[in-house]
């Protein structure tokens, strides 16, 4: 399998990790949106995932296929409603999240700069930070366990929750653990999995290279 | 089960729809996005279901679901191949056409009107219509049936595409049908389905109530 995206894009972190907790291998194709053949990925996004003749775009329908085609290693519960209740967490992750984290964060402080030159709006950084931010917390702290993962092992779900801070954390945002102890402890659990561990090595790499001058 | 939305939210429509294709019943609480309890749909946005003790917001969420919790009349092809495909269509139509038919067209000329009492962006829609659309419609004349539906008997991911279709013509948009056959027959399918036809008569409805002068 062949996949498409930039390592630091949350939401290739997610399915890279989610591959690598099933066992499944995959080339790594570094590539930044827009730069995906469209035959691949018909509206450039990145990630995309060619398996054989499949071509696929999109992080969750990525999972899902790769649930249902390399089943050997779940990635997801198994009851109904607890998939559908996995799923919930990881489209939270995927829009809210991405949306604050990612736009309203990693965007501002790092990525900007770099693909547009201009400087960080700090007043939006701000407003995200302290205020969009912080209800979503809330529901997390409500929602997320004290202890271990969201659905027994590992998966998808806890994954694509703790992808998106770790772009905030890269942009230099630190969760108060005192005020959202149990947002805090989960995304330190997601972060401390091999699986993730693993993309954070490849990151690092590029995070330095990116920050060298030219 | 329980079902809160707009029955004009193209995400509404398919949802209800679906579970129409799928011969299971629903209670329909008609709801705008941010009215629905937030225990129910934590974001605020529609459709939202409850079955049982489950609350479950997300349209495509909620057709996953459906799958499988009631799997006995499918509404998306068996092989994780065409499941994944299934699933690309289905996103395909909740990002880029709601993007376009949904924002960009029924937004200006229905809802924008209705919701903040201002007048439609014509630019901004004659842009929408005349340089967005036109790839992307290009696209689905590439990859849908000239007869039939997507995945031999019709599912969610037809009606995924057809829906956002739906509100466009709402707005007065036109598709050329010489120009783009495939889509405007395949649109035409769909929307003879009865599943489809159930939802327009209570469209209809609430439609000649909005433009009623009050």
């Amino acid at each position: 399998m062949k996949l498409y995206g930039s390592c630091l894009s949350p939401f290739v972190r997610k399915v890279a990790a989610v591959m690598d907790l099933k066992g499944l291998d995959c080339e790594r194709v570094e590539s930044i949106p827009g730069s995906v053949p469209r035959d691949i990925s018909p509206l450039g996004k990145i990630p995309a995932l060619v398996d054989g003749d499949l071509k696929l775009a999109d992080s969750s329908i990525i999972c899902e296929y790769l649930e249902e085609q390399y089943p050997e290693i779940p990635a997801r519960p198994t009851a109904p409603v607890d998939r559908a209740r996995a799923r919930w967490f990881e489209e939270f992750g995927d829009s809210k999240l991405a949306e604050l984290c990612g736009d309203g964060i990693f965007f501002q402080r790092v990525a900007k700069k770099m693909l547009t030159g201009e400087a960080s709006d700090e007043v939006r950084l701000a407003h995200t930070i302290e205020t969009l931010l912080p209800p979503v917390l809330d529901y997390l702290e409500g929602e997320l366990p004290a202890e271990g993962f969201l659905f027994g092992a590992p998966g998808t779900a806890d994954i694509s929750i703790a992808t998106h801070f770790v772009n905030a954390r890269y942009a230099g945002y630190e969760l108060d653990a005192a005020r959202w102890p149990r947002v805090a402890g989960f995304i330190e659990r997601v972060s401390a999995l091999p699986a993730m561990v693993r993309q954070f090595e490849r990151e690092t790499d590029l995070m330095a290279k990116m920050a060298r001058p030219t």
